[in-house]
């Protein structure tokens, strides 16, 4: 039973834990820590915390469980400092998009001797847009949830524990467990997270340069339009540390992409372009 | 006041102006002709029309207004036999998603002397999967319907009377309507409809390339790749016509959009990807 959660960023994710938490029966106590001062006395205004605090390492210090849900590169800063500042009996765990350089951390400076537990999570939920105002008991719910753990880990008995609950816990909040090695990780979502991103921002960034001036233009797409173009409302800041942490992956994805669009392009008139829509059938069948 | 329409082509479209009629209060006549009688006696079990005729040439004579609502090849192979059939005080409209090729038929056919009056027309709204059963009686409602008149065309005083008629029930029909010269409108709906289709039939077809083995990993993706790859269900048979007889356009939009995603590729660790990001976010500005 865990009974000290803190959770460091209260955005978007952190908040949602916080209310997931509770709509799933946890009866702990959340504190909440937030760079910002505003974000954190939202969060505290929509009981997704009972306190919020100015010193992040302080609360968790006091936890057994640490959440942190700021952006990849926050993310690695707070395992250098936690790292040193926890006991073998306490568990750190994350949100974040990428998840190899954080397992590298995590086996540097968690998960050995003495060391507190890491346990790298990647809940695959959000919105276009951030902020703990749009924070949402049920953002988890039918959601998967990827956790890259290290077999090599070591723990004590207490750690495991927690592990074991963090992931009852998560289950309790309606998402669907999967395990997946930190390299596999990232990988994967290139293809079926990060390109998806990227497709709708190039999209987006061009039809602002070709139509952005006539908004009354932009109705005449209708539904396909404002699907396609929804998570161009996305922010850098938050996928700048994407980028940077899983550029060669999505490299090779964006590059497999623009060669598809350039064979559509050149097969307008051609059975190829019958080929690359039955592909796309193919993805899509029930 | 129309009494009488014809609706050649019973799939998703024609069922659903159909319903959409009925929806509105038409009062008058509709029949129904489809190249397969399936469709046919579908969209007569719904309701879209009232009888389903073996001869679209002779229900088009028989009616005021003719809907022509099959792909584009099949509605300029409709408006070869309907122009010499059919009288001067006699209206025929289309729903097709290019506009020039139509237009250009509708002057050397229709919309002269003794010729029967045709004005091109573009409801934007669909579904990715195609038929009558899917028809829908709000399939129009909050959509844009674009039609691309002639100024040229000569018509009698009872074939202006239809084509006012056919507006207000478009516009019955939740619509509303925008005036577009022919070739802007292909131009226009190759960057706002087009594109977003290519697009996602090149990421669904690349992405059941790299993961359709392990379906349970398109799970992953969440609502964000669902989005984004809904429209991959889309037909060929009906996407064959429209980059048949848009080609240059669409041409142009995807090569300006490979060069979007290389620039992204290239800029992935530096501000120019600040700079997409900031883009995207103004075309999605509330």
């Amino acid at each position: 039973m865990i009974e000290r959660i803190s959770i460091l960023g209260t955005g978007l994710l952190g908040t949602s834990v916080g209310l997931a938490l509770r709509a799933a029966g946890y009866k702990g106590s959340i504190t909440g820590w937030n760079r910002g001062a505003e974000q954190g006395q939202e969060a505290l205004r929509m009981g997704a915390v009972d306190a919020v605090v100015a010193d992040g390492v302080e609360a968790a210090r006091a936890s057994e469980v640490t959440v942190l849900a700021v952006p990849i590169f926050a993310t690695l800063d707070w395992m250098e400092k936690l790292g040193p500042a926890l006991t073998a009996d306490q568990l750190v765990t994350d949100v974040g998009s990428t998840k190899r350089v954080i397992a590298e951390a995590a086996a540097r400076l968690f998960n050995a001797q003495g060391r507190a537990a890491f346990l790298p999570g990647h809940p695959m939920a959000g919105k276009e847009r951030g902020g703990a105002a749009l924070g949402d008991a049920s953002l988890f719910r039918g959601a998967v949830w990827l956790f890259t753990d290290d077999a090599a880990a070591q723990r004590t008995a207490k750690a495991d524990e927690l592990v074991k609950c963090w992931r009852e816990l998560v289950a309790a909040m309606g998402s669907k467990v999967i395990d997946l090695d930190a390299a596999r990780h990232d990988e994967l979502v290139a293809w079926v997270s990060h390109l998806p991103q990227f497709t709708a921002t190039a999209l987006s960034a061009l039809l602002e340069d070709e139509v952005g001036e006539a908004p009354e233009l932009k109705d005449v797409g209708g539904r396909a339009l404002r699907e396609m173009t929804r998570l161009g409302a996305s922010p850098y800041s938050m996928w700048r540390d994407i980028a940077h942490t899983n550029t060669e992956a999505v490299e090779r994805a964006l590059l497999k992409l623009e060669q598809h669009l350039a064979h559509i392009r050149e097969n307008l008139r051609t059975p190829g372009l019958r080929d690359e829509f039955e592909r796309a059938n193919k993805f899509r069948r029930e």
